[in-house]
């Protein structure tokens, strides 16, 4: 096959995505997002947020490793990341070499190589890229006071152990967050 | 408000960029695709596509510019390409300058002029970003056997002469597609 009819497969074969819907709803309408939609918000987040990273970082980057860091959820799915374990972790990573294997040779792995950097967190792109991914459905949340935390039974406690990693990308994010979460708390926005 | 504060704000505004319908349908669902989704999909078809760019290309304000190229559509809503007028492209210019202009000062600038420089097309960058703004909707309805042209009553002859401007940022594309387009009218693609 020729080089840009690969490339043309990879196109077609990610729109699946666009079918893989998440655990948490969008910020102005009552449906539940979908990761293509997820993945163009992070990355506008990205844009506006970037300043507030603790190290520095390649913007560029991670824009591409946001763009394509759930293309992996077409094989095995969204699942909430309260419930992630290591039978998952390896699927998502045959998942990522079937996807990226429809590219071109040195596309393909490029492109793996970006989405195991941002799985493996071992830059500052990935760190602050996984902040923003962790950091937009709290925001969604507390921009609905809660409600789909109380819908899926997740306790304050849990909330803050798990999402504690946007600390690792940015502390002023974080802290923000953190203050917005407390207050949700307070107003009763968690199951006791 | 402080800065922080202005960024967040617009985050929550433009999601609703994800209300907007387009008039053309997902590859692999039989669901019209929304201005977010498709924003995503032509960055994607950035990051593997560019190697065909006639001029050089920075594939980093690329990015940037198809992530945001949109936005006015929050305002002025989705008119398919066809059906362009003056009063809408002023209409554009207002909603652009409103969105924008939610950011602090400095960013609300630089995305504004980032929009402008997409809309004049004063750039390769802008010359290959709507390169592939027109030749996502193309490869969709191509997909599709041409359904959703005869649902608009789009003939032949509009189709090319319309979307002759993926050739100004990439003539193997346009070659390409082309032959697609002159293929599907060959097999009744097109209304008579």
């Amino acid at each position: 096959m020729d080089r840009l009819e690969k490339q043309l497969q990879f196109i077609y074969e990610i729109d699946k995505v666009i079918s893989i819907v998440r655990k948490t709803r969008l910020f102005h309408a009552d449906k539940y997002e979908n990761d293509a939609e997820h993945s163009w918000h992070i990355c506008m987040m990205a844009l506006v947020l970037h300043e507030y990273a603790d190290e520095e970082v390649d913007l560029f980057k991670i824009l591409k490793m946001m763009l394509i860091h759930d293309l992996v959820e077409i094989d095995v799915g969204d699942v909430i990341v309260y419930n992630k374990n290591q039978a998952h972790v390896e699927a998502e990573d045959m998942a990522a070499r079937r996807i990226f294997g429809i590219l071109p040779g040195g596309q393909g792995d490029e492109y793996y190589q970006l989405w195991r950097e941002f799985e493996d967190q071992e830059s500052s792109e990935a760190r602050f890229a996984m902040a923003l991914d962790r950091a937009e459905p709290l925001l969604q949340n507390l921009y609905r006071g809660g409600e789909d935390w109380r819908r899926n039974g997740i306790p304050y406690e849990k909330v803050i152990e798990t999402n504690k990693k946007v600390e690792f990308g940015s502390k002023k994010l974080w802290n923000y967050i953190k203050k917005e979460i407390d207050e949700c708390n307070a107003n009763g926005g968690f199951d006791k």
